[in-house]
């Protein structure tokens, strides 16, 4: 039995609606920092670009959120190929009045290297709203194109494409499913590639049905407030578990993926410097493999 | 043999004064976000507190960071007597135009409880900056009055604070000190209460340190407009070490102690009702030993 908020003086309404104002603040903050210091973060990026590896000595810094993550492999094709990293919130670049600012996209930027054809891989994350009262990042797999034999995930990436393919067509939805399925039990999840994280999905929730569910959320507020003037209002149709985070978690080959993404956009990101700073106080280039261009003696 | 900017056409000064005008943008807007979320806050405040056992219930969903360090008897003590959290920027509370927004207090109130006789224990971070380059979260120890043979950190807490005392005034420092040495030497830090949190004190700089150093740095800065207006300038006399992260580790009970408050400054205390209402959808409040007021049939 769960507890319940009927017994208490509080309506889910009421604290639902005060998430709602807080949200709204929220956003307007994201937005305003966003745009004060997106000059900066061009600044930013005309300097580092002229400091050799300074992208992979951040990572080499990176949070223990992200490094637990990167396996040796990954680690050197990071620090051997990674050329630039960038953050936008691709939303209020499109539009700044309407798009969601807490919508991101994490942009790499590769030399040319052993492992993939690539010269950029970008990962978006939407801010959706789904019926069943989840709030939060989304995500669609990001291809990679392997050179034969060099696939860090081992084929997991392009299965989970696949399958997230079959899904958006709803024809034939079992052919990659399955063998998606058999490859998640046969694998250790453990030691799979950072590269994964580019598969990472998330809660299935389009946008429409999003769009759909803002409005709609919109027009109860607006409704809530007449009648409320109206001397009526506090009517509670909800319960705790419309406002719980929900997740689909089965099939996901990167659980917490989107958690990834937060720790970049708002660590690895804007302490990109401080990371680069201790990095290069820290240890040789040469500890991990880069050559510094210093002569050793 | 650590790798150089010298080599670069970057100059540190250039990083460091990006870094500089990053800084400021973000005390704007952690100032902004502050004074204009505080009355929502304040409304929180009000219906969180009709509420039975909202903050216990938020406790039991906090974020792994917070969560490993919780032990069950830490669990217990905060599930049956937690009143009520709350975070404040009491430097803008102090002085909105002088205060230094990054500084916060986080407050826990307590019912009657068999551990302590403390009603209120409330931890400072002060933003700080030192010499040695160092800029971050410092506090101080905050004694807790044990009821006899109720001392969840076993004595750890009141030596730490014996040892501050000690080095604030400088004199018979050695007794608490060798006493600490001896004590943390003796203990298991994975198995050391949550408690332990409130000795914290990470680096030591003064408030006048601080202070002298933020004011050279404007003076720097100051001059060094000056010259390059005149044609001068780019001078750099800093090393990446004087940028990097220092820290005095021995001797800390709670490591990464400014980690935690900084997870409940930004993830905990803004996030309360959603941690709050997927405590209630997950499970039976008598799951963790609380009693709901429900019947049980």
């Amino acid at each position: 039995m769960t507890a319940s908020l009927e017994e208490t003086a509080v309506s889910y309404k009421e604290l639902a609606d005060l998430e709602d104002n807080f949200s709204e603040i929220e956003k307007g903050i994201i937005r305003q920092h966003y745009l004060r210091s997106k000059p900066l973060y061009s600044k930013r990026a005309e300097l580092v670009a002229k400091i050799p590896n300074f992208w992979p000595l951040v990572f080499k810094q990176a949070p223990m959120d992200i490094d637990e993550y990167i396996q040796p492999s990954d680690s050197a094709l990071l620090l051997h190929s990674l050329r630039s990293l960038s953050v936008t919130r691709f939303e209020l670049d499109e539009d700044e009045q309407k798009g969601d600012p807490r919508s991101v996209a994490i942009r790499f930027e590769f030399a040319e290297n052993e492992h993939f054809e690539d010269k950029v891989l970008e990962k978006k994350f939407w801010w959706r709203q789904s019926k069943d009262g989840f709030a939060g990042l989304v995500s669609e797999p990001v291809e990679i194109a392997w050179k034969k034999s060099k696939d860090l995930t081992n084929g997991l990436l392009s299965l989970v494409k696949a399958v997230y393919n079959e899904q958006q067509t709803k024809v034939a939805r079992n052919v990659a499913l399955t063998a998606l399925k058999k490859k998640i039990e046969g694998t250790d999840i453990s030691g799979v590639s950072f590269f994964a994280w580019f598969g990472y999905v998330g809660k299935h929730v389009s946008a429409e049905e999003s769009k759909r569910v803002i409005e709609e959320e919109e027009e109860r507020r607006r409704r809530a407030a007449d009648e409320e003037a109206a001397g009526n209002g506090d009517e509670d149709n909800n319960t705790a578990e419309d406002y719980a985070y929900a997740q689909d978690e089965d099939l996901e080959i990167f659980p917490g993926g989107d958690a990834i993404a937060m720790v970049i956009v708002n660590h690895l990101w804007p302490d990109a410097i401080k990371y680069y700073f201790t990095s290069i106080s820290e240890g040789s280039l040469s500890d991990f493999g880069l050559d510094s261009g210093e002569d050793e003696n």
